[in-house]
């Protein structure tokens, strides 16, 4: 990497899943956690002890004063979503690189202010996906892509549910309409669709069909759904995203040749090692009476968890801005993009009645 | 068991599948291998010496002779999916009990005609879906059946899938529109369909869905297909059969409180000994640092494999009727009728341009 000092992070927002991602930002070698900021300073303050900031960190009663501080460079956004088009446009015009959590937007329309605010300023964008940074990841995409072994791909399906306590389904920011009005299609259909993307190297699908069973809360909040969505050339993906359903991370693609299965995509079992399942040419035994899956598993071994080479990525393409004076990558806002794209179709497709949408980028 | 002999089976046609539903008649100490009929006496001929029938096996050579010679009790039928109806009522009414290939017919108005003459003449019916009598079934669906572990059904996907050569994509039955119409459909799909009506005890689920990607060969056959299933609770299944995609045999179905899954389900890949793995209460670990699963895989072993499991329990019931005076068993004719049904809901919405289907016993 290029020279330059760890790049100075600030947190606005006290969310549950800052608790690994600053843990991520310490643990990374190209980062510091600088500064934190809640909209009560006794909040940031016990946040800040509860996961063993660094005595050092800045700790601010409000998101501005984080925004306002000239060192902090970068700030990883874990608001409800309702809340990221006002602070992330403002992040970007006070010049700090912005680590979003997801989903990015409510809407594709808002997500492009945000880039377009990110893009003016010249500040690097990206969004909080944290399994696309797993070693494992572009192993995965290596068998995905191999002609032989895997083929043409046909079907995938992905799943991310888990069985939310009446707490978290009654009172939790993600099924609140006013927080985060996507809710469970918002929170877990997003890696569900980013997979599904990933795989196809974000060729967009012509057409989105929601499944014709969500589940909506009282106050229009999804807290379960899930689509089809049909590419041109006859492949075909199916997700599931559910607060109401035992734990699951699946994905499975299947190709001409292959399959790929695993079954913990999102956030892997363990933190130092992650496995993925392949399998080639499978086909019968003699007289149909059993068959060669020709399986294998693959173990991944990683030092630094996803989150944490999250940060790195991130906080590498940060220092090149900063020392270099690269430009921002443009990858990861077109990754996003193309993911809530989808989210939308999916959303708009439940709301008239599980039509299809076709997809225009 | 009753007493009585053996049940003396007469085949008509020489299937592929034919080779292993003779060695299972074999292996199943309820039944014998008594007679074979083809349209021509060499080609029986030849069938019976290539499977090691036994010498004293009746060779005929054509259909009728089987169901003519008296001393036949049941005929296992692989013929074209196109001959079901002239020959199991034929069967039937030659008093033959009737282990019939799928897809059972090419619809359900032609299988009631087979179903009725079947009441009509007291004979057992059965369709040869094998993997219903593995041991592993029954094992799988105490786990479904369990409120504490796996809790409220939410979500099912199937799939299989095969990737054919070219000479079967050109010239098998299966695909031609004259002997197998239901291509994919009726060959495969049948055994997705089948595994997801078994899971929520043939319920029928409201509302069918084709996908959107078929592949249909010049005659009008599928290659490839899929749909979803909807139920008045809110429970989706999709499924996903093919010639055309690596060879997959998955059912996963997740509840409130746990999965099941399983990638061999239609053909174990061992003939003595196969598996299926349980998650139950899957949650986060501190942190959402990573989450357990609580996996657990369960082998079950079997000294019949599940075709002569079939057989064996086929038998039983046409001895049961031989000997007893019973009434033919009634539950595996509804199985066939509704698998039958959803067969036809998918053709239907396939071919009304993917129209949502009500299904409608």
């Amino acid at each position: 990497m290029a020279a330059g000092e760890p790049i100075k992070f600030g947190i606005i927002g006290c969310a549950s899943i800052a608790q690994k991602v600053s843990r991520a930002i310490k643990m990374s070698p190209l980062s510091t956690l600088y500064a934190v900021g809640s909209r009560s300073l006794e909040k940031a303050t016990t946040f800040a002890k509860d996961n063993d900031f660094p005595e050092t960190t800045k700790i601010y009663g409000s998101y501005e004063a984080v925004l306002d501080d000239p060192e902090v460079y970068a700030v990883y956004v874990p608001l409800p979503t309702s809340l990221h088009l006002k602070w992330a446009v403002l992040a970007a015009q006070k010049k700090k690189h912005i680590l979003l959590e997801k989903p990015v937007a409510l809407s594709v329309e808002d997500l492009d202010v945000i880039l377009e605010a990110c893009k003016s300023n010249g500040v690097q964008f990206m969004d909080a996906t944290m399994w696309m940074h797993h070693p494992r990841t572009p192993q995965m995409k290596q068998f995905l892509d191999d002609p032989e072994n895997f083929g043409q791909l046909k079907s995938m399906y992905s799943t991310f549910t888990f069985d939310a306590p009446p707490h978290f389904i009654e009172n939790d920011i993600r099924v609140k309409p006013d927080l985060d009005a996507l809710g469970a299609l918002g929170d877990l259909g997003w890696y569900c669709i980013r997979a599904i993307l990933w795989a196809v190297d974000y060729e967009l699908p012509n057409t989105v069909i929601a499944s014709r069973n969500p589940s909506i809360n009282g106050s229009g909040v999804l807290l379960s759904c899930g689509a089809s969505l049909y590419w041109e050339d006859g492949k075909v993906a199916t997700f599931v995203c559910s607060f109401q359903a035992n734990m699951t991370m699946d994905f499975t693609a299947t190709g001409t040749n292959g399959t790929l299965r695993l079954d913990d995509f999102v956030v892997p079992v363990a933190e130092n090692k992650a496995s993925f399942v392949k399998a080639a040419k499978s086909w019968w035994a003699k007289r149909l009476l059993g068959w060669m899956p020709r399986t294998s598993e693959h173990d991944v071994s990683t030092d630094l968890t996803q989150e944490a080479l999250m940060v790195e990525e991130f906080s590498r393409l940060v220092n090149s801005i900063k020392t270099e004076g690269s430009e921002p990558d443009t990858k990861w806002p077109v990754y996003s993009r193309k993911t809530q794209l989808i989210v939308d179709a999916v959303k708009a497709s439940i709301d008239k009645g599980f039509e299809p949408i076709e997809v225009v980028s």
